[in-house]
């Protein structure tokens, strides 16, 4: 068995890293890479880390001919992607890594993005590709929508609470620390080294970051009543790594054991001994999420923590999970590089 | 005027930001430096970015003469401070920035270092050193207790709040992030650069981390019932700031404007445009804090944040300001340099 | 005595430092601040760290009344400068931060940075800024030509030891270590954290920086006949600083001793014991430069290391250093912030 | 085909990314893993990076029963190391990690390390593990010793040019920028966060760094005369790699072609195209060495830089690498994880 797969938009670093796991995949194998500003670029150019691999040459999209792709990983911008994945043949099964087809409310993606949703026929297909929660979606699907980075982080620590009603569903609080890869490739001052080395901040604070909307989807969802959290980023001196430090009011027993037994079977998700706490540099370049719970001095309330790479489980690892299951692979396959530390 | 000033346990990062203040000071003359283990290097081996500065050679503290000294910096660790405090003729001003003389309730000192305190009479005439709060004693006090570098930062978002009763006093959370700098000069695995750089992870979760012995006192006290709030300290991988993110439950215009009121004067203090947030590397080298306030889009939910740099403000700018107040000069003498950035 | 300020270009690093200085100065006030796509901005927005000042608006340059003007700091890009400070009134004093007015022959700035110099007759009174050794010069000049941060560092390590003739001519190799900020604040893919952190690179190796205008310029002059040497600059990721290690061959005593003889007066040249050598870490936000001399294990051969703040020493502090010679200040009036370590 | 594996001093740097790499070895299993001081602990409290793998507790060395093991990686400290090899049984095949082996002349080895050697009959036997200058040697070897981290990045940019005569031998230089890994994991003032990050510096200036007797035993052997290089090494504020930038006398397309002829078989060695140079963060975590050659604008004069991963192909890939070939695996097995970048 084998498959050929195209990744549009491989110049960003969701696309590297997408590469960087199909290098290691048994069977699927990178037929095309798109890039349109960088269209005719050689990868060593683009990512000199990638120099060693056999990678075809960039390409503008209407260059690739899709008649033997199998599976599309779409890295493009959100608003590019839906004009993007509406154009494509029917045939291909797709993974989106934009936020355009999170949301499976057309109304919500305005409400979120500013814009109305332009490919709301297949929106209505797309299944929403947090794996460890629709893994049996996933596997039949024909277009996956990766997740938020900070959304996947913040579910893992908080949707089993919240589907078994273990915590006060009103008041719930989502700290978040996230290194500054999550931010894309993109040319902008608060991204540049001498910027934000050395120092660190929150950002879209108040509610109004984007991930939110998943959040209230998702959440929601799952309670059966509407259920919204607080939810403050901030921005991390580091490249890779997600810190979600999540405040919720119950029992810190059954929090624990809660988690555990919803992940007990995960090949990715960990829930480290009840009372120590994970880090982002554990988990770095890999595909695994650590999973901490600890009981405040003050009764009923508990602190879940949660750690993963954004770029791996956050956005590529997340991305080539889903696309083993789409077509038959072991669900792991490409996705167990250990963790670099240092 | 003139005054002579010894820093005892010098070669750590706080005697050191101590002289790299004082070295900007219109009169204090330093006199006599001290460290144990490296008593009788020159201060150039020592701290080589002093160099250019004319200072006493390191000598253990039984070699300083005190007689021509009028004020002492007490950089020792905790448990050592109370032992050399205790021994230190009565006629010298001290102000000491160990954690041995924050809490005045003995017994709370057991509870939170885990000894007895062995200098219990001393205890009973030290200050609490957080100036914008305890001004007119400080002023006339011997002995000043430095606050802790986050229990400094954490009550300057929450304090006036917890004061004027604006908040609910039975929901606080304070998500905190600390640089490393915080954790000293010690030797310890967790420290090394290889271990730090591009992770961050929560440490002392779950209302362990000693600073909270301080929320304890000082918050009870203005709230005249006992207030205990949540306290997660986060370790970040940058060398000097600390970022405070405090969830509380009121009104936000009214808690944002309790805050401009009780700022309004304050030298050190700003209070940023509502809505807008601070970042650390924006108070870096300097004797700032800013704070931030910003309405949840949960109504009745409110983010305080605050920023300050945890060796200026945070321990041994805070200590030159306690001590301009003990000898009289301007309450800023020294402590107007610059933030640094980038 | 005091004097009016204009800062042109102070949206940018180079900027920023210079006002950061100026803060601590004793008489010279800011009067204008420039910057074209930000005028009307207020400074607070541009760089929060120097919120407290109270600082005028920036505005466009023709905005300014220069007649009020006594000195001007012109941090503008090479190219601009050239042509606004052509347009600017005679009667002003400039100290110009580009490298517009740094290489004497025109052809020479022709070869380098590739156009033709458009102000060829304002270039015949500027002075090459390098303090130390042009310092009749600069207190009687108009305009004075600030050096590149490179060239700053490198000139210190070697300049006197080519003036002396005390090292080989024809064997000089400069290989350095320059921090980000040196590239300032341009939206580069490459200066992104995410691109930075955790990686170094050589660039524009082989002798094609333009700083090597300046080293071929001055060294020549100093030699009386042409010195080329070699130069490598590499990106290390780290935000102020330069370190260059120069190899040179002669004997390692007599080298040091010249460069000892050389900076004995200085203020801010600090030689350090021979054998000794400086890092970057211990300058960092001083307008200081160690140097230090060892001798190789092979006879004739000796390695000189310089350190200073590029943005610092290496552009602003050293245009401050200027402009207090130009309007008759303490050369050191500003200057003296300590080192910020950690 | 199956090999079981020990690890000795598995709780350092180089212990952890050996058991990285064979993790994702087809067919060696660690069966025994040795930390003297954290004996009795489980991986995941000492690597929580290694948390996933199935990975035997740590045991002190006595405690192994090496009758079932195939081949022991020696991660141990130097000194300690041929204390401990000696003791081994001899049918164990033995990759060290440590300098002991290293220096084929035991007076060479106390000049550099400032002991004598204390297992002279089995230095006889090592064989110097560069794989790519000894490949035939180390199939059939019983001690292979690990090459220095900077001597196979030094060798990797020299040895070929010295072997071939093709530049000049009596004058090369190389300054080589270390990242901080490479000097393990042990508690010193200078490798702390706060000492280290955004600084950077020269150690071991002036030819007395011991790697050293690696470059004049391989270079004077290679080279039928004695060559004694230049040599500095700098400390760079980040976790990984190895940036070694050479100067040399010669003609630059001779040196280039010299270079490609060389690794033109190589698996893990990359020349980049003609004039291009390379960067740490585009190796990192990965078993590649990038080089890089360019012509200086002094004609004769050339400029070659590589750059490896300190803890991959300067160490834990490099015993990985070595061990496949005495076990008779194909050379790569387990060494292709790409680049993590960012």
């Amino acid at each position: 068995m084998a498959h050929n797969i195209a990744i549009l938009g491989a110049s960003g670093y969701t696309g590297a890293e997408t590469i960087r796991l199909l290098a290691g995949h048994s069977a699927m194998r990178i037929a095309a890479l798109s890039a349109e500003r960088k269209a005719g670029m050689d990868m060593a150019q683009v990512f000199p880390h990638l120099r060693h691999l056999d990678l075809p040459n960039l390409q503008k999209i209407e260059e690739i001919n899709f008649s033997t792709v199998d599976l599309v990983f779409c890295a493009l911008p959100h608003e590019t992607s839906q004009a993007v994945i509406r154009g494509l043949p029917k045939s291909l099964k797709i993974v989106d890594m934009s936020a355009d087809f999170r949301l499976s409310n057309p109304d919500d993606y305005k409400k979120w993005y500013g814009n109305p949703h332009s490919a709301v026929e297949t929106q209505a297909e797309a299944i929403y590709g947090l794996t460890e929660f629709y893994r049996d979606d996933i596997r039949s699907a024909r277009l996956v929508a990766g997740t938020g980075c900070n959304a996947a982080t913040g579910q893992f620590a908080l949707r089993p609470l919240i589907s078994a009603g273990v915590i006060d569903l009103d008041d719930i609080i989502l700290d978040l620390k996230c290194a500054v890869s999550g931010a894309g490739r993109s040319l902008k001052e608060n991204l540049l080294h001498a910027e934000l080395s050395e120092g660190y901040h929150a950002y879209a604070v108040g509610g109004v970051h984007r991930h939110l909307g998943e959040f209230d989807q998702e959440f929601s969802k799952v309670a059966g009543r509407p259920v919204h959290i607080q939810f403050t980023p901030h921005l991390i001196p580091a490249n890779r790594g997600i810190l979600a430090t999540a405040y919720v009011k119950g029992e810190a027993q059954t929090v624990y054991q809660t988690l555990v037994a919803q992940y007990a079977d995960e090949p990715f998700i960990t829930m480290l001994p009840f009372g120590e706490t994970p880090g982002t540099h554990h988990v770095r370049g890999s595909n695994f999420c650590h999973i901490g719970v600890v009981a405040d001095r003050i009764d009923g309330r508990v602190i879940v923590i949660a750690a993963l790479d954004n770029l791996t489980k956050g956005s590529g690892g997340q991305a080539v999970q889903n696309a083993n299951l789409m077509l038959g692979y072991d669900e792991t396959d490409g996705l167990m590089p250990v963790p670099l530390f240092p």
